[in-house]
Order: C-alpha cells, then sequence, then structure tokens
C-alpha cells in the first residue's frame, strides 16, 4: 500500500469518507477503516466546487509524531472540534480522524513526521463535507533551535478583544483562509527576518502566524492568554509543563510589547518546530536563556503523548 | 466536447497550463488553445498540496456573460491583476485567461452564466501556479431585484485606513481566504437578514462581502471610496456610468452608518446579482427608488461588454 507512484517518496496521503458525518448518515453505518482510502499524493484529490478551495472555508491542525506516538493527539483533536465550532461545521468525527492519524503513521517510514489534518465544508450546496489526513517527513530545525531566529512584530489588524465583540471574524480558528499569515512571512522576508509576532491594533502582544510566544522572566514563564483569538498552543502546552516540573512558575495573560524587549527570553513555540528562541526583535538583537532552551527542547522533543 | 460526463450538467470547466508564467517558461511557446484543457467538473482536479487549498493562498475574479459577451472583462481582469499584485503573485496570462474565458462562454449553451476566474500560488515549493476557469448558469434573482434585501450591519475589525498601515492585511485582494466572508453570512441569516454590510471599526461603511455599497442621496450618488481596502466595484462602475448618462452625479468618498439611514435608496452592486436594492437595514424598513432601480437594472443586464 503506497500513498504515492514515485517510491522514494515517503510521504502518505489518507482520503476520509466523510468526515464529519451528520447524526443517521450511511457513512456510520460502515467500519472506520472502509472509511479511509490511501490515495496518490500526485494525482488531484480535491475538486474546484470544494468550498475549501473556493472560500478557505475549513480548518486544519498539525501535530508531530516521533517513532511511532502521535504528540498531543488529544489537544489537536479538541482543537480540531473548537474551529469546526466557531465555523459552523459539522462536527468532525474523531474516531475516524484517529484511526487516519495511526494509518499515516505506520505507513510513514520515517522517524518523525508531521501529521495534518483537515476538515472542509465540502461542494457548496452539498450535505458531505470533506477530509484528508497528509504525513509528511520533518525538516531539520536543528540550527534554528539552538541559534534562535528573527522576528518582526506586525499588526494583526483586529483589537484584542475581537473574538468577543465580533465572533464572526472567527480569530482562534485554525481555518484554511490562511491567506494573510502567508502574507506577513513575505513582509517579514522583505524586512531580513524569519518569522513574525502580530500585536493587536490596540497594542497587545498575540501570537505568531504558526506559533504562540512564550516570554522568560527570571523563573517565571508568560504566555498570552487565549481570550484575545489566540490558539492554545499545544508545544506551548508542554514547555510551561516542562517548566512546571522544573521549578518554574506560569501564567496566561495579556502582554505588552514593550514586555518582548523586557523579557530575559522570547520563545516561538509550535507543534512541529517545537521551540525556538528569538535572537533578534526588530532589529534589535536579544539574548535568551541557552541552558533553558536546550533541557526544554529535549523534553518535547522526546514526548510520546 | 464536454465538460461533463452528465450531458444534463451545463456547467464548464477548463484547467490552465501555467497561468502566471515566469519569463521564458516553457509554455509561453505553446499556442493558448494547446495550454486549456477543458475537464469534468465531476472529478477532483485541485491537489492536497496546492497552496490554494492549504492556505485559501490565491485570488479569483466572477463575472457575468449574457449572449456570449463577457461584461466588464478587461476591469476584471485589471482587478485579477491588483490582487496578484497584493499578495505578490506571478502575473496573470491575461491572453490565457481570455482564451478561456472566450472557450467557456462559447461552450457554455445557457444565455446568462457566470464565469469564474482562479489563480493560486501552485504547490507548495514548486514553481508553476495553478489556475482554472469555471462558467455556470445564473441563478434568478427577480424577487431580490424587484423588491430588495434586508442587511444588517457587521464590524469588519479593521480599521478603514489598514490598507495604507498595514498592506500584509491583503485589504482589497479578492482572495480565496474568504472564510469570514462565509462566516458573515452566516451571522446574517442567525439575525433573520439576506446580506452584509461591513463597517470599519472605525466606524466607516466599507462593502458587502460580495457587493459594493452604492447611497443615492436625491440626484446624487454616493460608494465609499476605494482606498479603504474596498475592490473597485464593476458593476458599481456601470451603476455610475449610467446614472451619469441620465442627468445624476457620482462621488467617491468615506461613508458613514448614520448616512445608511438618511439616504433615499441604499444599493448593493456586484458582478452576477448586478444591483439589489436594500428594503430592510439592522431591522429597521427603508424605502428605494423603484424607478431609478428598474432602469439601471434594465441598463446594467443588458450590457455587451
Amino acid at each position: 500500500m503506497s500513498a504515492s507512484t514515485n517510491p522514494n517518496d515517503t510521504r502518505v496521503l489518507i482520503l476520509l469518507d466523510d468526515p464529519a458525518p451528520q447524526p443517521g448518515a450511511a457513512a456510520l453505518e460502515r467500519d472506520l477503516a472502509d472509511r479511509l482510502r490511501v490515495a496518490d499524493i500526485a494525482e488531484p484529490q480535491v475538486s474546484v466546487l470544494d468550498l475549501g478551495v473556493t472560500r478557505g472555508d475549513g480548518i486544519f491542525e498539525t501535530l508531530d509524531a516521533v517513532d511511532g506516538y502521535a504528540q498531543a493527539l488529544e489537544p489537536h483533536l479538541a482543537r480540531l472540534v473548537n474551529s469546526a465550532n466557531l465555523l459552523d461545521l459539522p462536527h468532525p468525527d474523531l474516531d475516524l480522524y484517529r484511526e487516519a492519524i495511526r494509518q499515516a503513521i505506520e505507513l510513514s517510514s520515517e522517524p518523525r513526521i508531521s501529521v495534518k489534518l483537515v476538515l472542509t465544508r465540502g461542494i457548496e450546496g452539498g450535505t458531505v463535507s470533506t477530509g484528508w489526513v497528509f504525513a509528511e517527513p520533518v525538516p531539520n530545525f536543528d540550527d534554528a533551535r539552538r541559534d534562535g531566529i528573527s522576528v518582526v512584530t506586525l499588526d494583526r489588524g483586529y483589537r484584542h478583544d475581537a473574538p468577543q465583540t465580533s465572533p464572526w471574524l472567527l480569530q482562534g480558528a485554525k481555518t484554511l483562509s490562511y491567506a494573510v499569515n502567508k502574507s506577513v512571512y513575505r513582509e517579514a522576508a522583505r524586512r531580513g527576518a524569519d518569522d513574525v509576532i502580530f500585536v493587536s491594533s490596540d497594542g497587545f502582544v498575540l501570537e505568531g502566524p504558526t506559533s504562540n510566544v512564550v516570554l522568560q522572566f527570571g523563573t517565571h514563564l508568560v504566555t498570552p492568554s487565549t481570550d484575545q483569538g489566540i490558539l492554545r498552543g499545544t508545544a506551548q502546552g508542554a514547555f510551561f509543563e516542562y517548566a512546571e516540573a522544573n521549578g518554574l512558575t506560569t501564567e496566561y495573560r495579556t502582554v505588552t510589547p514593550d514586555e518582548l524587549e523586557k523579557a530575559d527570553s522570547v520563545w516561538l513555540s509550535s507543534s512541529v518546530r517545537q521551540i525556538v528562541p528569538v535572537r533578534e526583535i526588530d532589529g534589535v538583537a536579544r539574548t535568551f536563556d541557552a541552558e533553558l532552551n536546550a533541557a526544554a527542547l529535549d523534553y518535547m522533543l522526546a514526548r510520546r503523548s
């Protein structure tokens, strides 16, 4: 069973049949395994009429799997459900996603892979959503993890309380409408930086386009609170878990840009890259706690759940 | 040559080979017709790795074609180029799009069709973009055009000057990242309304999710100026053209929400629906100039360029 016509291609694509079935749907009568199909990644698999394509009207999650174990599987599935709720999508069939993830990991020959879960609203006017699970080898992030990355702060345009005042803006959902998240990486590159930290239009530090922000003040770690339309970071959660088990304290609260300057260290955390320290913000060099960085990274990379 | 395995399916899908070629690309050596392929709309045509799918990282336009004539073809192509520039996409091959549109109209057996043009950044890490043209029959909008629609005003979250202060937010580009534009229709439905007028976070009337807003004050028509991240409406342009030829004056400027209440009429204009008058805003009934509405609509529907 191969995912590609190219035997050297280690990527795996699994298509899900009716991944968010309505109550009483025919799919629910069938075995999970019968609702999964390994597909050729070299072939087109999505209709031009799919709302995931025409409107970016869908959601995703990306998790890391190491030596056969999916990291933070249940927190990722919980976030998928949260995104589905924010978009009024039907409830994803989590058992089907779990089985697809298990198969994708099993079929992959690589020791460390990223696994992406996708759910779209399906073809416009239809009643069946579209879903797939895609696994591929993880790039090598050793240099960035050890030496750090440069970031710029960019305005996200929304107030920090937009999720409460204007929930239709879908802040806090991980959607397929990520053109802005691609655009800000191009703006960062124009400014000679590797990554981005978003700031709200009313002056609060939020998150990166694909990461959370963690600040260190002595033995205290801080991350922006998720009620500001920030995704609850699974890697950030693991970082805090490590910190708490090693005598540090942790806190979720609002953070202002001047605190990025004052902090002893700043990290970006995300599922596949885990944590990377920040060595420059808006052109200003800064230091970080290399010892804590290395120890936390070891812990995070070795997680088997 | 059929666009579907179903002979009753009047939709037409044409795939474009290298729709935004780099200088010197092999595609440029080939005839336009050889770079177009009529495809089966019932089959999947897009890769799960296409950035148009995974990140909503692409652009589109939708135009109306009547009796074989594409309405406002060149303004739509100009807007496609403008969106491509805002997203740093390569320059779309407009001759290729023109030929695809011509073929789609020719292949369609319907007297009035909508024609959608799509350009995505293509598969991540690749050098070739993805493009297609899709034609389908236009629904009947007679009731809405005659009787009007109900709208709600919703916060778009951004300030009206975001395009100048934060161009990376891609305001004014017509992108495939339209999940919010779908979400606000669900919010409108929850409030018992048909459509939406966006207001900036600092209190200016902007546009609808898929339309422009036109206000009438006596013999004067006003629409919000496009420097606020508003798409330059091709239908709104035709409406103003009709107005100017018939003794009315027109203006582009900032508009405040209280002016929606004071205006003699409010319309939403868009390529396929043309103009629809607004008969209710945020639950408050309002009147409109039925005579001007009918006359302008006749003019707009009959346009052959």
